[in-house]
């Protein structure tokens, strides 16, 4: 290992600088080759630095899930964001948007005619502007899609200024789903924002996106789109096909601590990986350096790897990397991520919007 | 909802105190009753106040995970720590432990010969005792009950002070299996103990116990249980039978933010609850105050709950509260706690050991 950062404690969260921008940079191209704007999601990594990148290779603004998200990326600087989220704004909540009003352009989420009224009620009708949230097929929220101009109407009865349509093609992540999903996606915003323009505005943000369909995200329904794992990659992308182990930015370094037959434990747990596990996973991560390893278990504090029989384990104490099948929900367990290039540890990056879930 | 929270931002977690002294006096009542000490695990809450009322109903110690953990507790004070880990000592481990050495009275488990060897190194022969883990049929970490005495031989050969053995009957998490877990658990320390009795070691302590298992730990193999989340309880424990929903004492509070026929979708998701999901759990946790419900999705910033159709669902922007699969990763995730008396906030209590996993 690296002399820099040896004696570190495990387990910790590292990020190879080099894989990371290839990553940013592949995704940029992508987009831009289909016309689409990318506008990131950075509920993945909650890194200044790492959204700074994402901007300075061409990514027209940024997508947070939360108002707290939203304030720490508006008080660094950044100047617009997309809450992609139908976020209930009570009294509390409107004036948190107010106070970010001004210092950068905001868009909102809505789902509801509730919702959108109690936006208008306590943010304001200049503080931010709307994008109508409907359901293209992972039926978690948003209206349908023939109903956007219904939405759209009465949030804009509310005082509000509706600028366009979103979707979030989250059925994309299961086997073979990816193109079928960024069909559905297309179709239902082709919907929507036909349903907008009938009753007479012209929608001029059409967003969608996920990592698992971008490659197939359609560029001449869409205007923008917004993945967020893709900086990153983890086990779960790896296992649908959207990329390589060796695309897989973020690792976590563990200790061997027990060792039997075919089996070890490493040190890196639920606490520290997240415990997402998909019904269609292999198990609870995959090891880049084993790919013939199997994540059985996993416990607090405990991931138990299997090995094929005849197949030399790794040694007690050894360091071993494993990927979690969520990045996103690692990064929220982290304080900091080590940055590390060409095998060297070269800064530590604060996960600065860690645990900004209001 | 009490005036003194009604504004705080969802998603929050929040303690019933009542609730929460009523588990810590039951768990303490039903050691005592079998001649038992108790010594809970603090993972599970890692807030200094509800270990300092666990030790005031008679805890003789605390359990915790990692040495992070115990930099912690022996920092706030407390006397007598189990590390109930197979610790991997390397040099920087080591310093740790003996920074704490002297403050408190330190024990930590070792699964090999090799992690042994380690400890004595690098962290001397008084820093720490030691209890030899045994596998009691999680097949996770300890070595097997009949090979106690040989690890405790050689870890006495390495000049550490072995006090005892030590299990975890983790496969009392599965339905309908606390009490063979129990007897299992009494099996291989049984048999762990007769092992250490014949290198001419007597075992003092005789350590295992977990929540679901817990009203079963024979007290007559046993000296001491470790339970950890009795304190809390959470949707698991109520699946498994080892507690009623009014017996739960921490609960995520979240809004509605989303509607349709017989869905909702809450605020609060993976980055807040955590995702833990056996596969013999109905969902991604339960609602205390609507147990027809089903939470049938959970993704980092939404729970999707389903009703029975006809059962009138909540209203857009209403709170409502979620018990996590597994409360110790919801705690993990929470920066405090806010601590609810008859409905009423009274505090709020620092989780002092977030991210405590190195």
């Amino acid at each position: 290992m690296p002399d820099l950062w040896s004696a570190r404690p495990t387990p910790y969260a590292a990020v190879d600088l080099d894989v990371l921008e290839t990553n940013i940079a592949r995704m940029a191209a992508s987009a831009t080759t289909r016309g689409l704007s990318l506008r990131p999601h950075v509920k993945t990594h909650k890194c200044l630095e790492i959204a700074r990148r994402q901007v300075a290779a061409g990514a027209t603004g940024i997508t947070v899930a939360t108002v707290a998200e939203a304030e720490v990326f508006v008080e660094a600087g950044f100047p617009d964001l997309f809450i992609a989220y139908p976020v209930w704004v009570d009294a509390a909540r409107g004036a948190r948007l107010r106070a970010l009003a001004g210092r950068a352009a905001l868009l909102i989420g809505v789902d509801s005619v509730e919702g959108a009224r109690m936006l208008a009620r306590h943010a304001g009708h200049d503080t931010v502007d709307v994008l109508v949230e409907v359901d293209s097929g992972h039926h978690r929220t948003g209206v349908a899609p023939a109903r956007a101009g219904q939405l759209a109407a009465a949030a804009t009865d509310a005082g509000l200024h509706v600028r366009g349509v979103f979707t979030f093609p989250g059925h994309s992540y299961s086997p073979g789903q990816a193109e079928v999903a960024a069909g559905d996606e297309a179709a239902a915003l082709r919907t929507a924002a036909d349903a907008v323009r009938a009753i007479g505005l012209e929608p001029d943000v059409v967003s969608g996106g996920s990592t698992p369909s971008a490659s197939s995200t359609d560029g001449d329904v869409l205007t923008e789109m917004r993945p967020g794992v893709y900086v990153f990659n983890d086990a779960q992308q790896v296992e649908l096909g959207s990329c390589s182990p060796a695309q897989v930015a973020l690792t976590a370094y563990a200790t061997v601590v027990s060792r039997r037959a075919n089996r070890i434990v490493l040190d890196a747990g639920s606490k520290v990986l997240g415990a997402d596990r998909p019904t269609w996973t292999t198990g609870f991560g995959r090891l880049p350096d084993h790919l013939d390893a199997v994540v059985v278990a996993m416990s607090e504090h405990h991931a138990t790897v299997t090995f094929p029989a005849g197949v030399l384990t790794p040694e007690l104490g050894e360091l071993v990397r494993i990927m979690p099948n969520h990045v996103c929900t690692l990064v929220n367990l982290a304080d900091e991520l080590v940055v590390v290039r060409q095998g060297r540890a070269v800064e530590r990056w604060a996960v600065a919007a860690r645990g900004a879930n209001t």
